[in-house]
């Protein structure tokens, strides 16, 4: 199951409702979705892959990852956060399949190196089905990123990097972020799931009532009355933060969730001084920057330090990498004309 | 003698030759020549005022300054800096009248008030007559600049604001710039000059031969020629720092040469976050930028400080303020095809 809803509007204004950030060539000079289907075909094949997305996204996916066809889409009729949207993921699973194990990897994110990833998933499978817990790929911090949500490990399980988990934390702040990497009990928390199908099931039905009561619509086959009217709410709320049975893989693969331009430059291919550059640009003297340009005019920077300059046909964005994380601030604040453009 | 030569490449990419520094809307609303030749107008009338600049410049500054015509242009075949254009047009200037009193302004300073300016001049003009020196206009530093020359203030010659010369000094570091601030008897270099334009002949044949020799071609009226074997030299180095008959009027209006994108931010008015904008543009928690933008498309700059960033259709530049006077370095180190934009 590759979740790939939204728009990514960190990348505004790169990213929009005809380009969503998981179809750019963000990390690699392939699509995001593209490259982390590539990644896990070894393992899984390309038939038992599932996209779930939202209706805009069908097409402009399908171009971006071109092995797709309309039998590998799950759309979504409305956007809910991942709790509703894994929960139908899993009762469509276990229809086919009342053993499956089912794998939820972001269309958008970044690993390497691939064949690492590959094993610790097929570890993580493994380990689902023996303990029958709802396992996440838990990654080694390199670094005190306060964007991240972390995991702090519970016991060892079995020799295979399987942990009970002592608790999730949300993001924290500088000093304790680098507290945790100092001390080596806690993971960054991927958002990547490794579960059986039907044990998603059972602890929903044990522990979230508000989505437990929806089953039955998905029993009936009305998929659209279920997403109508399920509530918002993201799967480590509504189901891992209150089960007895969960598990972490503790994973030493690099992991980025290339939420922010500042995570390109960490992922992309840097020249020299540090700077990552997209299409027609010349940095003079300066360092640390990302410059992504999508005009045939070439953009020019000079004497800049940890700069983001984006240009798109229709607009001009900079800001500092340390600002990268903000976007969402600024778009709120932009007027709606400046806001909606669209390549 | 309005001095109208050059390009103003630090205004690059905004400035290009068929859009000289002179002619762009840098300080106000109103090409910066316009702004020139009407702030000295109610003391020297249209018709005494002579452009003195570059065939390829004619048009785009009869363009920007409306009033002016043919008549108006006095067309230097070659630019060899100040010493040999000046020397011609007080060569031209005593032909007419051996009584002339010159005054050579810049086209692109920023001046305020214009009627502080214009008593300044006026009193200027009547110590050139009264004690027959080349009278360069010295005005209080306000800042410890260090892109300015100065002047050390010698005695009073009357009580006009007139004084003796000390000595003339080149740009200053950062220290030697603050104590010139602190001592009060240093004046920035304006390079605006008053004098008997007889007597800056006398001078020349005093003290610059390499000029002195060229002064039968201008007798001659061969202009051509005597622009043709001119050596290129300042006015500053060729006479005002030889010459025994010089003078400074010490100065307090506001003045800029807006040498640079920073001077601009200085120059221009600013928003309540100190940014400066033309065009079309959004600055979201943004201070002390400079913003020109002449495309259709919008610049949005989120959470910067004093930056410039310049868009042009076919080019975008980002640096920030404290580079922007050595743009020369990034014209030197840009590949030619992206340097020679021309709007």
């Amino acid at each position: 199951m590759v979740l790939a809803g939204g728009v990514g509007s960190r990348f505004w204004p790169v990213s929009t409702p005809s380009r969503p950030k998981q179809i750019l060539p963000l990390a690699s000079d392939r699509p995001l979705i593209a490259d982390t289907i590539e990644r896990i075909r070894p393992l899984i094949p390309l038939d038992r892959v599932r996209v779930l997305t939202g209706e805009p996204y069908v097409e402009p996916i399908g171009r971006a990852a071109d092995d797709l066809d309309e039998s590998h889409f799950l759309v979504e009729p409305h956007a809910r956060g991942t709790a509703p949207v894994l929960l139908w993921a899993a009762h469509h699973l276990v229809k086919a399949d009342p053993d499956a194990i089912m794998v939820s990897l972001h269309a958008d994110h970044v690993i390497q190196p691939d064949a690492a990833f590959r094993e610790l998933v097929a570890a993580a499978a493994l380990a689902a089905d023996t303990h029958d817990r709802l396992f996440t790929i838990g990654v080694r911090p390199t670094r005190a990123e306060t964007g991240y949500g972390y995991i702090r490990k519970g016991p060892a399980l079995d020799r295979s990097g399987a942990h009970a988990v002592a608790a999730f934390i949300e993001k924290p702040d500088r000093d304790t972020a680098r507290s945790y990497l100092e001390s080596g009990d806690y993971l960054w928390n991927s958002g990547i799931f490794v579960w059986r199908a039907v044990r998603l099931l059972d602890e929903v039905l044990a522990v979230a009532p508000e989505l437990a009561g929806l089953l039955p619509l998905l029993d009936a086959g009305d998929v659209k009355e279920y997403f109508a009217v399920a509530p918002t709410l993201s799967i480590d709320h509504a189901v891992l933060e209150r089960s007895q049975r969960v598990g972490v893989m503790d994973a030493t693969f690099d992991w980025d969730d290339v939420g922010t331009w500042d995570a390109v430059a960490r992922s992309r291919p840097t020249d020299a001084a540090g700077n990552v550059v997209q299409g027609v640009a010349e940095l003079v003297e300066s360092s640390g920057c990302v410059v992504w340009n999508e005009a045939d005019e070439p953009v020019v920077v000079f004497g800049a330090e940890d700069l983001v300059v984006v240009r798109v046909q229709s607009v001009t964005l900079v800001l500092p990498r340390q600002r990268a994380a903000d976007l969402k601030t600024l778009l709120d604040a932009l007027p709606a004309g400046v806001r909606e453009v669209d390549g």
